[in-house]
């Protein structure tokens, strides 16, 4: 029998503990933390009290602290801490890692000041490995509590994709394959700019009417720049686009969801991220994908706002005001 | 000065009554019930108090339980009933609508018996008049409410669509166009089997996760048999597909939800039919809806266990266990 596969976790939040509590249930799995205490937690109590309150982990995952123990465990790594920490994280890693390795990102925004995606940044850092990543409509804990969910792995090369695959499956998490690596990348960043704008929706109590547009056109605008920037339309009209989109837009669980509440209730950016007490990428990401829009040409009318908002340069319901102004014509006009 | 066009609503349920009382604002408005005391009220107190409670409509609406006033006043022809009564209320007509005059449908379902769409009947009932729809994420109570919405006016001729735009449209209820008529029809039919999925997913409380796999897949499926029966795939990803897929599937008022929700706490489909008081429509379409997906050879994972609940033949619980039982692979393939 052939030796098992290692899988390692980079990044002990809500999200990363999860997929290393899916992955233990196949395979063995370490989790790294930078957290020495949130490691022994793991270790001795089996749980992660900080980020998933008094869910129980399976007894085979294990956790470290030490990064170098990690990097030698790895036959797949897989990078679970936010945007602005994954350069930082692997780092580390360039001289330890050995060859091959494939590296799964889970992480969903922009690495500010370069505007490069996870993908790139790893690949930067660790160049030669293959790097794809795992996306979907995944509210952590939601599976953590053992509920069902679907998920996407997207791999350039399906061969690498389709060994992955069983690694993180289970009876209650279906993971489903995707070559466009590009396009479940994309959305998975740009639901939580959308997911904003839905919470100021539900905040300003503008409707369901209204949310329903604002998902659909939001939709339509992450597919017109994901389409110029060489993504297949058809991703985003599947679990890592629409799929992620309407989990974070309508579950109050979400953190994106939630600063767009606490928008819309007159806070400020800094009081509605100090509230949330967690990062959320959408604030980040806002202003960084209107660069990029800008730049392929692509008209972005949702994510605009969201990004005035989050700039301070506009109140949530003069965005909602801005939203209504386009004149509407043919369907497929601009939205 | 053009002699203003004068709009007749048939129907005066609560999305008759409200499109009705949107075009009052615009051009001089009737809307013709088959239950005088409807009529007389919106006359005599402005109100529809069993479809609207006590939300107050225009002045200016006019109502009548004469079909006969209301075929000679048509300049534009709205069809509000439900599918079961399209033709029972059309053929009246056919003798006194005026020629060329253009038919918006209202009705998001399929006849029973013979599985046409709306618009078909129309163009049977009434040969030679230009057959279209209004449709979208409309909670009929929330526009009621003056809360804002957007819609779609799908006309096969793009000028005559134009005509019929600023009928409709106010600063809080944009219209749009689209000439993809099969496509803009099926979003609306479609739906409400998807809704009652995911009525049946908030009843068991399988979580946000799950939901947003039933929505995603659920228009994926709508999208396939669509693009077999003719339409474009892009029609779906508009406001008639997921923007009113959405709105029906997350709205508390939506009653195609209510109604999956109510098989889901454990009531036949007549006690969950009795219980709404209301018709809905996805319980007639779902089985008609697999006898077309049959035909044309498209698989339809969520209809079909929607269709076995409905018809009787499965529980809430066991359709769940049935779509997480397909092994999944390329995101592409089916479900």
């Amino acid at each position: 029998m052939a030796r098992p596969v290692r899988v390692v976790v980079l990044g002990s939040g809500s999200w990363g503990t999860t997929v290393a509590g899916l992955a233990a249930q196949n395979t063995p799995t370490l989790l790294w933390s930078r957290n020495k205490e949130i490691a022994d937690e793991i270790n001795i109590d089996r749980r992660n009290h900080r980020y998933l309150g008094d869910r129980r982990l399976p007894e085979t995952l294990r956790a470290t602290a030490d990064i170098n123990e990690a990097a030698h465990e790895a036959d797949v790594l897989v990078v679970g801490v936010p945007s602005y920490a994954v350069r930082a994280a692997l780092e580390p890693l360039a001289h330890e890692l050995r060859a091959w390795v494939p590296i799964v990102s889970l992480t969903k925004g922009l690495e500010p000041g370069t505007r490069l995606r996870p993908t790139q940044v790893i690949s930067a850092c660790l160049p030669g490995h293959p790097v794809g990543l795992l996306s979907g409509p995944n509210i952590a804990s939601e599976i953590a509590d053992g509920k069902a969910a679907a998920s996407v792995i997207a791999m350039q090369d399906d061969s690498v994709g389709t060994a992955l695959q069983p690694l993180f499956a289970s009876k209650l998490f279906r993971v489903y394959r995707n070559t466009d690596v590009l396009g479940c990348e994309l959305g998975g960043i740009l639901k939580n700019i959308v997911a904003i704008a839905a919470g100021m929706a539900e905040g300003l109590r503008v409707g369901d009417n209204t949310r329903a547009m604002v998902l659909s056109r939001g939709l339509a605008e992450m597919t017109r720049l994901g389409e110029a920037m060489g993504a297949h339309a058809r991703t985003f009209a599947g679990l890592t686009g629409m799929g992620d989109l309407i989990a974070t837009c309508t579950s109050p669980a979400s953190r994106n969801r939630r600063l767009g509440e606490a928008l819309a209730r007159g806070l400020s950016v800094d009081e509605a991220v100090a509230e949330l007490g967690q990062v959320a990428e959408g604030v980040r990401t806002a202003p960084t994908v209107m660069e990029l829009a800008r730049e392929v040409g692509v008209e972005m009318p949702i994510a605009a706002e969201v990004a005035a908002v989050v700039g301070g340069h506009r109140s949530p319901a003069d965005a909602y005001r801005g939203l209504r102004r386009v004149t509407p014509g043919d369907e497929e006009d601009v939205v």
